[in-house]
């Protein structure tokens, strides 16, 4: 078996060398391409997973959640880990060492700070809305106050960011690829299926184009 | 904004109480259920996540890479966290605040070990690669003895585990299902494509039935 996510690309930013090593276009797109992030934080000195939706805005990456939440209330002016995984193929070769898969991921490092102001918070969870359904938060009924207390926004700036990307076919060992093994690559992708609409929807309420056109 | 992952349902799987709070099929099910995880492990007191995949074997759970990988040695003999989460669908209510995503997840604490025997990690990874494609592993070339070497597998008790599913349609507050606004679900899932064969497949070379019957 190879190594778990195969790296034939990676790029790696950090503060001090922001030109030469990162490619913020790719850190960018693989963010923005699946909002489902796994957000790793430590409790007495153990790890803890938690998954989460993550949005960006410009150069931060934004999640949140209840403000009763352990997993926010331990990740707030900590260092945390979030890591955005995709996986787009099974990588099938000729011997098990070098089955692998295609996939696309971004790990990020940092110290996370809790969104205070309450304006800016409001801000925030209607970008979050609409970042992926366009207009969305506009039209919907505002959020009560109480419910914008109970909920804490954390955001990390993208400082050291490490990507790593693999596609294409297997690479066997030259001898391998003489041996009659059926080779290739099983591609993966999500699928956006038919919206179901709430069955208390009120009569005669259209189905909105930024459900219609809704893309992941 | 609800919490990030809202749980409906929740099972927590403790030694002393396996009988009553413990569901082992739902939390085998979502692990069965999608091979992709985020492994969680401290250095330094900081902590780190990554992603790789995962197989099942009875009450443990395993997954392997270099043995170099600095993810696996720092996850030996410690404490790590395993999630795997499944995103099933977009909650759209008719406030920010009741928006949500349908999804399965599964969180398991405890100690990772190193599957020290070579007879035995062979037989694993060859459990793995067959788990996801039944009798692969059989007609592969056989592993070399330095690939193994070079291949760690680590794995955990199925002991302290935490499933957490949402299904089906929002839950709004009461008032607002008179406002005029569409709320509903747009489901996702992982489609499987069309296998590509690796353009230096032998000529003649028939795709397998484990590969055209493959599903996720």
């Amino acid at each position: 078996m190879s190594e778990t996510l195969p790296v034939t690309d990676r790029t790696r930013l950090r503060r001090s060398h922001t030109r030469g090593h990162f490619d913020r276009e790719t850190v960018n797109a693989i963010l923005d391409a699946q909002p489902m992030c796994s957000v790793g934080y430590v409790i007495d000195g153990k790890p803890f997973v938690t998954p989460t939706l993550q949005w960006r805005e410009g150069n931060h990456i934004y999640w949140h959640g209840s403000a009763a939440s352990r997993a926010l209330k331990n990740s707030r002016d900590m260092e945390v880990c979030l890591n955005v995984a995709i996986l787009d193929g099974f990588v099938m070769a000729r011997s098990g060492m070098h089955h692998s898969v295609n996939s696309r991921s971004v790990t990020l490092y940092g110290r996370a700070f809790k969104v205070e102001d309450d304006a800016e918070k409001h801000r925030k969870l209607g970008n979050f809305v609409n970042s992926l359904f366009s207009g969305r938060y506009d039209i919907l009924r505002p959020d009560h106050a109480q419910d914008l207390k109970a909920t804490m926004v954390l955001g990390m700036e993208i400082r050291e960011a490490s990507a790593k990307i693999r596609t294409g076919a297997p690479v066997d060992e030259e001898a391998d690829y003489d041996l009659p093994i059926w080779a290739g690559v099983i591609p993966v992708h999500m699928q956006v299926g038919e919206p179901i609409p709430d069955p208390r929807n009120r009569e005669g309420v259209e189905l909105p184009d930024h459900v219609r056109d809704f893309t992941l």
